[in-house]
């Protein structure tokens, strides 16, 4: 079953765009790392949180995309602009429209 | 922009798999209606919840969909079966790989 991932950070005050941008400069290396979907959203009533949907092949590949070099160095560039604020849901996606 | 929406719901004990099979089964009428993704997910370590996230050609299509009578109908067979708990995040997605 495909592996599903609802994840959100908080970020510093006046930061969020910046962390969307570098979230969105990555897109290539993860679909060849087994992602099917990364889409990265905002809300209007929260100006200082970014939420992070995915779909992967599998959990492993999810994983495993944590340790290439590409995303290491995102994840590096990002933290200073974030605020420690988390949240995780792993799923197993069941089925649906748009796959 | 487009429009993203995660949701939870809380079933009632052994009837999740029952309401998943619902939520499934009406996705045509979804993508005629503006949805581009409509994903249903579990999670192994909650077996009373189910995860929906969708992402709509915008807000209106979303809200829209909810007066269409399959859909009012799909929830008419689901609520019986629901606990009443319910998590919603709306959210206007910014880009990403999949869509």
């Amino acid at each position: 079953m495909r592996y599903g991932y609802i994840g959100s950070m908080g970020t510093r005050p006046g930061r969020r765009d910046e962390v969307v941008s570098l979230l969105l400069s990555r897109l290539d290396g993860l679909h060849a790392a087994g992602c099917e979907q990364y889409l990265v959203s905002v809300s209007e009533d929260d100006e200082n949180t970014i939420w992070v949907t995915e779909v992967w092949r599998s959990k492993e590949d999810h994983d495993a995309s944590l340790e290439l070099p590409e995303v290491k160095a995102a994840i590096g560039r990002a933290m200073p602009m974030l605020n420690g604020e988390f949240t995780r849901q792993e799923l197993e996606v069941v089925g649906g429209l748009g796959l």
